[in-house]
């Protein structure tokens, strides 16, 4: 059996940069048209010059492959109308981080006090720039997304024109609020599809299974499917793909991050075709994001075919999910 | 300052076998009286003569510590009265693991029929045998305790005699359970009393402090600091210590068990002064014990001093919680 998928899209990927990004880009340039890159760099990507010099090194490293890198900025109050015009034309969204709570995210946000922020969410809002957002608090890391919903809705009901991306959700609540808010939308990755806190820590302890947000409970976990299996309007694929050097990984404190870009697709395609839901499949991975971001790549096609896939131990270094398993299709 | 402790007992500790039990078994003679030694060797202790013989390796392993380990058998539903009687004198208690619950525990109980657990419960409660329980389903890990209250409450019903010892009690429920039925006591480690999900995967992984049940919610925590500061008389401390190679417990897919034997009375001192119930401390590692089982191990006095100090990196290869950090207490 084969399967042909147009055009697919990540709606959130980390490249990192540096050597790390030349050993991975193409893990997601082989299967994507085009994926929204993460600006949380060491420095983050502030500047349009930092926008500019990114996107090329990110084409560099991609090779022959066609693939968009969407660029963001990484969210700051102090971004002003003028600044955003300026770099418009560069970016496709804003990546808001909560200070601390993830990978390189020190400088981040913190507290929401929408007044401080309005000036800012008023100019994207009036540019429609999205505005991505990693929506955890510091609470119990179980409650993180749950407790960051009031934050969601209040900046939902302050800036109602500003399309608000909750980035890689993982609960049945926010599932909830995409139907509070027209303005609300969400992309969902591929291994909170899959897993729950018991595949992280049920046995053995799962390190390359350990990312934020942590995966949650298995009625969390039926809530995402349900609106991706169905490819809800406002959802969209997001693969959060992070990579870190396998030693990272298995050390003494790991680093958060699932690293799943080289199969997302062929795992997607395996998980839809078990639910039935195949049909749904392109606009999880494309036409939802075409409508949300009005984003449109350079056409690209993707066949798969059931073909069982040995997935490798490692890619440059970096342990994928279902490393050294066999999964079902395989890209030809 | 200097705190003396009279004769502390560690009811649930895990010695290991061969050369992990050399390595480590002077960590507990040498701050505790005596413990409850767990059975769940490979193969597991279930005879006689598996217990002798592993007394015998106990005692030599603890050279000249004055210390009492107190044995137990591995429950198996076939164990009859007459098998029981004839090991009375030699055992201390039974304990009972769900097959594959935890480390070597394969060989557990598979549902709980309690006509099928009868004689063997009967024949314990005759004998006056306490059953220590592992009591978790094979559930959603942060839910694997309070499912299991079901089948406490049946055991403690239809066996209205048999003292059934809820062992490293973990969650708000199992502390409620205490008050509902007279023949339900339980044990509490150190690490429960510190430490919540987030110490675990909150920040960075934390392999050291992954151990079975996971450590739960910061109001889990709460009831358990409650009734551990105030010595409530059905609460025992039990450390379920748990030595595992450093290279085991930072490998991909760690085992579970926090290592704390060698700490656990220094740590307990600072935080039972740091809650201003240090009187409560000689009632929760020592009294209530003696009262639930009725044991008198040989007089043996600790002394702490105020002192700070540095915990190792490991002791012969076995990381401890709190490696490479500063402790309030020494012993002196």
């Amino acid at each position: 059996m084969s399967l042909t998928l147009n055009t697919p899209l990540d709606m959130h990927l980390h490249l990192r940069d540096g050597e790390m990004l030349t050993h991975i880009a193409k893990s997601s340039g082989k299967t994507f048209s085009g994926a929204i890159i993460m600006p949380n760099l060491v420095p983050p990507v502030c500047t349009k010059e930092d926008v500019l010099a990114y996107q090329e090194r990110i084409n560099t490293a991609m090779g022959e492959e066609v693939f968009t890198p969407y660029m963001t900025l990484f969210f700051k109050p102090s971004y002003d109308k003028a600044f955003l015009s300026s770099v418009r034309d560069t970016i496709t969204a804003v990546k808001l981080y909560p200070a601390g709570i993830t990978t390189n995210s020190e400088g981040g946000v913190s507290g929401f006090d929408v007044e401080e922020l309005r000036p800012t969410l008023e100019a994207m809002s009036e540019l429609n720039i999205p505005l991505c957002v990693h929506g955890e608090t510091n609470g119990f890391v179980m409650d993180r997304e749950t407790e960051f919903a009031s934050i969601y809705e209040r900046l939902a009901t302050a800036f109602p024109k500003l399309k608000i991306i909750m980035e890689h959700i993982t609960t049945r609540s926010s599932v909830d609020l995409l139907g509070k808010f027209d303005n609300l939308y969400a992309t969902i990755t591929l291994h909170h599809l899959l897993i729950t806190l018991d595949d992280v820590a049920g046995g053995m302890l799962q390190p390359h299974l350990f990312c934020k947000p942590i995966a949650k409970r298995p009625e969390d976990r039926d809530a995402l499917l349900e609106v991706a299996l169905n490819a809800h309007p406002k959802v969209m694929f997001g693969s959060d793909s992070a990579p870190h050097p396998k030693e990272a990984k298995e050390a003494c404190g790991c680093a958060a991050g699932v690293f799943t870009a080289p199969i997302a697709l062929q795992v997607l395609a395996e998980l839809f075709e078990k639910h039935d839901a195949l049909e749904n499949l392109q606009d999880f991975i494309c036409t939802n994001a075409q409508n949300i971001y009005g984003v449109r790549p350079p056409s690209k096609t993707i066949t798969l075919e059931k073909i069982p896939f040995q997935v490798p131990s490692d890619y440059n270094g970096v342990v994928p999910i279902y490393a050294n398993q066999e999964i079902a299709y395989s890209i030809v």
